[in-house]
């Protein structure tokens, strides 16, 4: 099942995409996809309709971030080993955690917005792990059956605000417009094994990110295990797990970063595709 | 104007201090205090209520926190001079920012939970302020203008887990409990100079933490403009902005740090005070 949600920002409704790649208004089974409605339960429930029967939603809606109301925003940094190596930083011996502002997420086709003053903003491909129930202290064996579903997520990042500014890395990691989330919340019984999806992600047409999940040095479930260790993980939870090689920092023989303009595309298999024109920053965003 | 939440957790009404200390119900003029209900022209609104007209609160209910639902919990580092220095960090040439986890928020007087295998659990005195307008690149002289009161804060702090760990701090900082916040939301008005503001802690009545907001290495105004700069701070946005010294991490000839059955009690001139218990952790909280 590829869960969605669709219309102008902030008033988002839930859909679902059908067998032909439509979306199908699910407004009369679920109030919104958020983080109360993605229980084993209500997925059991959502999953029996017949797509058929949902009202036909027609045109190109924009799509809005496919969970709403998302409480915690987590990252693992440096966790394809080749990308630990580009950034010139050592191989973590455990996940390294830092937190996403959840007020940077946004669609997963809406622009993507230059802070003031930034020449130093790069793209990240990942696959985001969507928490379905409340986990604390799971096991290795046990984490997977927490999640909801997995999403595709450009954790956009401002590298002199991540790295040149002191303190930890969040103040380069939440600006507003850097957390595209989407297209869809694919259930895993549609992604199939995880640790084998391709991923790439292109600016201006050219490839810079190839990667697959394969090469995760700390795989999906033995991140949720090891987070909740620290803290309860809630339903409706993201957590973002690392970019494969090829971020702008690490270009040679000189770093690119993103100017206003650029057209960043990229993708997860089976997780879908996102489009993100780069703009200077605007007030009125 | 003291607004506060009172009842059980994630059940809190709406309250406010009368002038005799008493809790007056707010239900019937407000839903909630949450970031929708920040706005200056709400908190007018509030304020021009005469508490002997609302409803009394019998017996003495637990306090949540005193905003819900807030969005992000900032935290500012190393903000005070003495306290860098007993944590042997050098004095940050600008504000250090990490994230505290929101699923760490509790209430004032609500347990302390030690996370498993935790021995380095810390005690951090801190004043809160708390968003009430939506606020991206303010200037200083604007920045307070954006701030709907300010909170006690402890921002508890498993040392281990923040420094030790790898990556960031934010693994040490967002553990279930360690965000007690309240007992009240204090509007300006009856804060004064929030940079001369006494605060203390103490651990089983021993004084450990004794400070001032005026030595503050950053002020409010200026943190709230910097965060400004990274992102939009939205209403009911909590930014902690430190601590004095005295944490345990710190103490002479040796560290001490929190154990099952040890009390807290902490207070800021004019923000009220804390008192929780720390206890080991418990599956069912």
């Amino acid at each position: 099942m590829k869960l969605l949600r669709y219309g102008p920002p902030g008033q988002e409704r839930p859909g679902l995409l059908d067998a032909q790649g439509r979306i199908r208004d699910l407004g009369q089974h679920v109030p919104d996809i958020t983080g109360d409605h993605l229980d084993p339960q209500t997925l059991r429930r959502l999953a029996a309709l017949d797509p058929e029967t949902l009202p036909l939603v027609d045109g190109d809606p924009r799509l809005g971030p496919p969970v709403g109301r998302i409480g915690k925003f987590i990252a693992i940094g440096l966790n394809y080993a080749d990308h630990a190596a580009e950034s010139n930083m050592p191989l973590p011996t455990e996940p390294t955690v830092f937190t996403k502002a959840t007020s940077c997420i946004t669609g997963p086709n809406d622009p993507v917005m230059l802070p003031r003053g930034s020449v130093k903003t790069d793209w990240e491909v990942e696959l985001g792990i969507v928490i379905g129930r409340r986990t604390r202290y799971v096991g290795k064996d046990e984490a997977l059956a927490h999640v909801a579903g997995y999403v595709l997520v450009n954790d956009v990042s401002e590298r002199a605000f991540q790295i040149e500014r002191g303190g930890t890395w969040d103040k380069g990691k939440g600006c507003d417009t850097f957390g595209p989330i989407g297209p869809w919340l694919v259930t895993p019984d549609e992604v199939g094994d995880v640790q084998q999806l391709d991923m790439w992600l292109d600016v201006n047409g050219q490839r810079m990110q190839t990667g697959n999940t394969r090469t995760m040095v700390f795989d999906c479930a033995t991140i949720v295990s090891y987070l909740s260790e620290f803290m309860t993980l809630q339903p409706g939870d993201v957590v973002t797990t690392g970019t494969p090689p090829g971020v702008g920092m690490g270009k040679k023989p000189e770093a690119i970063y993103l100017r206003a303009g650029d057209v960043m595309t990229l993708g997860i298999e089976r997780l879908g595709a996102q489009r993100q024109q780069v703009l200077a920053w605007r007030a009125e965003a």
